[in-house]
C-alpha cells in the first residue's frame, strides 16, 4: 500500500478534525459554559490539529493511489474522526462513564445513526450537544466527499473516493470534474439545511434547536436535545416541515443537481425516486389506515403516521409519538422500511431503494422464468438494462447483508437475554437508524448494554454507513503488508 | 395446457390417496374406533376412488408434457391430496371444528411441517393419529416421486415432475431410469423407517408408538401422540435415537443410494454432506456450552442440546425439553437451524444446506473481489464449478424467499398482534418446521389463530415444501387458458 497518500489523506482529516471542532468550542464560549466544557474541546482541538499536521508533511498528495488506498483511507478516516472527535465527550464525562461509551455516540454521530448511550440528553451542555448534530452534519454527506471538496484537483483517482464512501449500487451519473461536483453537492446540502432551519424557526422553535435539528435532519441522523424527541413540541407544523425535510434529504442528491444545472426534467426522472415516494404514499396510506381508530384527532393521526413513516425510511430516527402502542401491523410496516432506507447517494442509511427493486425485479424475474424457461425477460432500470454484474452484486450483497446481521445478533446475544432487545440494537444500528424509541423493544437509550455489544454495535453501524466493504479492508492482514515507500 | 395428461395423473393420485386411507381405517378396526370413526375414513376413501377413476378415464398418459403441465400436477397434487386427505379430519371433529382446521392439518401432514390445530392430541382416535403420522411418511418422499415409482415408465418427461417436487438448488445426479430410482429410493426411505421403529421398540415405546414416532421422522414431519411431544418418554436412549434418525432423515438421498449401489466412498463425498454434519456438530456444541451449567444431570443436558439442534435442522420440530428457557444465545442458534434446513434431496425443510454454502460462498466472492477487483473467484461445489445459472438462481431464490417471508407475516399480522406469534408461525411453517413449542413464541397450537391466518399458513406450508415455483402456477391466470385438447 502507498502510505505516503494515505499519511497525507489522515493528516489533512485531523485538521480538518480540529478547524470542526472549533464550531461547539464557539458554542461553548457563546453560552459561557466555563473553562471545564472549553478544555474539553481545546485540548482534542490542539491535539487533532498537531498530529494532523504531522501526518501531513510526512505524507505525500502528489503520489499515484488505487482502489486499496482509496478503501484504506475511507475506513480509517472514518475511525480517525470517530476517534478524536469523540475526545471532547470523554472529558464530559456526565453521560460518558468510559471511553467506550464516548466513542459509541461520535460513531452514531458520523455514521448519522443517532443511537445515543445518554440516558439523558437533557444534562448535556450546548456545546455537546450541538456537537453531536454537527456530526450527523459531517457525516451525512460524507467525511471524504467534504474532504474532496477542499482538496486539491489534481488527483485522477480521486474518484475511487467518493465511490467508497457514496451509498448506494450504482455510481451514478456525476464523475467528471470531480471536486467541483462535491463543492456544489456541499452547497446544495447547506442550502438546504439552512432552509429547514428557517422554516423550524417560523414554527416557534428558538434558534439553537432549530439549528440542530435542521442539521441533524440534514444528516438524516437523529440526535436531538430532548429526550422524549419531536414530541417535545407537541406541534403539528414542526412535524410536518421535518417530515417534508426528512424525505428531501432521503432523496439521491444528484436529483437536485441536475435539477438545478440541467433541468428539473432530467433532474427528477429517476425511477428510483419514483419508487421511493410511492413507498412513503403507500406505507403511509396503510398506517394511517390501520391507526385511524386510535385518535380522536384525524391530522394527528395523520401528521404522526406521515412522520413515522418519513422518519423510519430515511433511517433519521426521530419521534413524534410513541408507535409502541400501535398495532402490530404498523409496527411491521415500520420495520420494513427500517431495512429499505433511503435513495442511493442520499445521507439516508439501509439497504437503499435502488437495491431493493433490483431485488424484487430479479425475484420477480426469477417467478417468470421458472414458468416459462424460454422466456429471457431482462430487468430495466430507468429505462435501461440493468447489467448482470451490477444485478448480482446486489443479490451477493443482500446475502452478506444478511450474514452480518446473524453475526451481530448472535454476538449481542452474548450480552442480552431479549430478543427483540438484541434484534432491535442490531437493527437500527447496522441501518443507521438510531433510537427507534420503544417500537421494535424497549430501548430508549444504549447506556445498558454491555460493552461487547456497544463495540459490536459500533462496527455495525461504521459497516452500515460504509455500506459494508470500505470497513473490511481493515480487518485484511495484507492491507499492512508490502508497503511502498 | 395439455388436459388430458393432467386429469390422468390427478385421477391416479386420487387412487392412491383412496388405497393410503385405507391404512388408518385398518388401524379404526384394530382399535375398534367404532362406525362412526370407521366412516369418517371409508366416506373419503369412497369418494376419492370414485372421483380418481372418473378423471383417470378420462385423461390419457400416452401424450406429451412439459414443465409447466409437470408443474401443475405437482401443485395441484399437493392440494388435492390435501383436500382429499383431510375429509376424515372434518368427520371426526373433535379437534377440528371447521374444514379449514382439517385442512390446515392435513397440509401441515402432507408437508411435513407437523404444525397443529389440534390443543390435544391425546384425545384424538388411533386412526386420526395414524392418518397424520404417515401423511409426514408419504409427503416427506414427495407424493409424486410417490407416484413415479408406480407409474408406469413410458413417459420420458417424467424427469421434470421430480425436478419439480425434489427440493434443492441441484437436481442431483439421478435422472436416468427414473421409476427404478424412485423405487428404489422409497424402498431405502422405508428399510430406514422400519430401523428407525425397531430401535423405538427397543427402547420401551409401544407398537403404535414407534410406528408414529418413526414414521413422522423419516418425514421430518413432527406429529405424535403426546401433548409434550418426545418430552412424555423421558428417556435418554429414545432422544438419542430420535436424534441420530432425524439427522439420517436429513441427508440427501442420493447419498444412500449411490453408497448402496456404487461405494460409500462415492455416496459420501459430498460438500452438502460435510457441512450440514459439520453446522450440527458446532451448533451442538455452541447450544451444549451455552446451557451446560442449567443442568446438573450432564448426559441430560447433552442429549437435549443435541435432540433440540437436529430436531430444528431437519425441520422435525419434536421436542424433549422446553428450549424457551434456554438462554437468547441458544435459541438463535436453533432459529438459524430452522432457516438452513436440511440438505437438498432429503425429507427436510427450510432454504437447504446447499443453497446457503451457495449464498456464503457468493458473499465472501464479493468480499475478496471488492478488495481486489481484478482476482476472479469462482464458486466450487463438491470440486466442480458452480456455474453462474445456479449461483444467480439460489441468489434470486432466497430473495423471493425473504419477500414472501415479509408478505406472509404482514397478513398474519392483520389477526394477531404481537410479533413474536407472528414471526414464530411464519417461520414455522413456511420451512415446514411445525411446533417449535414455547421458543420464539408462545406457540404450542395454532388452534387460536384467525382464519385468514390459517389460509395464509396454508399457502407458507405448500410453499415451503414446494420450493415457492410450482404452486405459483396455480396463482397464474394463463395456466387455465389455451387448453390443448
Amino acid at each position: 500500500m502507498n502510505t505516503k497518500i494515505t499519511k497525507y489523506a489522515i493528516g489533512k482529516l485531523l485538521i480538518i478534525l480540529a478547524y470542526l471542532m472549533l464550531i461547539p468550542l464557539l458554542v461553548s464560549i457563546i453560552y459561557r459554559e466555563g473553562l471545564t466544557h472549553m478544555l474539553s474541546f481545546i485540548i482534542p482541538i490542539v491535539i487533532s490539529f498537531a498530529i494532523g499536521k504531522f501526518l501531513e508533511k510526512s505524507g505525500d498528495i502528489n503520489t499515484d493511489f488505487y482502489l486499496k488506498e482509496a478503501m484504506f483511507i475511507v475506513a480509517f478516516g472514518w475511525v480517525i474522526f470517530s476517534v478524536f472527535g469523540s475526545l471532547p465527550l470523554m472529558l464530559t464525562p456526565l453521560e460518558y462513564p468510559t471511553y467506550i461509551d464516548a466513542l459509541f455516540e461520535m460513531v452514531s454521530g458520523f455514521t448519522t445513526t443517532g443511537a445515543s448511550v445518554a440516558r439523558s440528553v437533557e444534562v448535556l451542555p450546548h456545546s455537546i450537544i450541538f456537537w453531536r448534530s454537527l456530526s450527523h452534519l459531517v457525516g451525512g454527506m460524507g467525511i471524504l466527499v467534504f474532504t474532496l471538496a477542499i482538496l486539491p484537483k489534481t488527483n485522477k483517482h480521486a474518484s475511487l473516493i467518493m465511490q467508497a464512501e457514496v451509498p448506494g449500487p450504482t455510481f451514478g451519473k456525476i464523475t467528471s470534474k470531480l471536486a467541483d461536483t462535491a463543492r456544489m453537492l456541499y452547497i446544495i446540502y447547506l442550502v438546504l439545511t439552512a432552509i429547514t432551519t428557517i422554516f423550524l424557526l417560523f414554527g416557534g422553535m428558538n434558534l439553537f434547536d432549530s439549528m440542530i435539528y435542521a442539521m441533524s435532519t440534514a444528516g438524516t441522523g437523529g440526535f436531538g436535545n430532548k429526550d422524549i424527541s419531536i414530541g417535545f413540541y407537541n406541534s403539528r407544523y414542526i412535524e410536518l416541515v421535518l417530515s417534508i425535510a426528512m424525505i428531501a434529504f432521503g432523496i439521491n442528491f444528484n436529483v437536485y443537481y441536475y435539477s438545478i444545472f440541467r433541468s428539473f426534467k432530467e433532474g427528477s426522472d429517476s425511477e428510483e425516486l419514483r419508487w421511493y415516494l410511492f413507498i412513503i404514499f403507500i406505507a403511509n396510506l396503510l398506517v394511517f389506515i390501520n391507526i385511524f381508530s386510535m385518535y380522536s384527532d384525524k391530522l394527528y393521526a395523520f401528521t404522526n403516521s406521515l412522520f413515522a413513516v418519513s422518519s423510519i425510511i430515511t433511517t433519521t430516527g426521530f419521534v413524534s409519538a410513541d408507535f409502541g402502542t400501535w398495532p402490530l401491523f404498523s409496527r411491521l410496516i415500520l420495520m420494513l422500511l427500517m431495512f429499505i432506507g433511503g435513495c442511493a447517494g442520499s445521507t439516508a442509511g439501509g439497504l437503499k431503494v435502488s437495491r431493493v427493486i433490483i431485488l424484487v425485479k430479479r425475484a420477480l424475474n426469477q417467478v417468470r422464468q421458472s414458468q416459462n424457461p424460454k422466456r429471457i425477460t431482462l430487468n430495466m432500470l430507468d429505462k435501461k438494462k440493468i447489467d448482470l454484474y451490477t444485478e448480482a452484486s446486489v443479490g451477493k450483497y443482500f446475502a452478506l447483508y444478511v450474514i452480518l446481521f446473524i453475526i451481530f445478533i448472535l454476538i449481542v446475544a452474548i450480552d442480552v437475554d431479549d430478543f427483540q432487545t438484541a434484534f432491535t440494537s442490531v437493527a437500527t444500528t447496522f441501518n443507521n437508524v438510531g433510537p427507534g424509541i420503544g417500537q421494535f423493544g424497549p430501548i430508549t437509550s444504549f447506556a445498558d448494554i454491555g460493552y461487547l455489544s456497544k463495540f459490536v454495535l459500533i462496527i455495525a453501524m461504521l459497516m452500515g454507513r460504509l455500506e459494508i466493504f470500505p470497513l473490511l479492508i481493515l480487518f485484511n492482514p495484507s492491507t499492512y503488508k508490502h508497503r511502498i515507500k
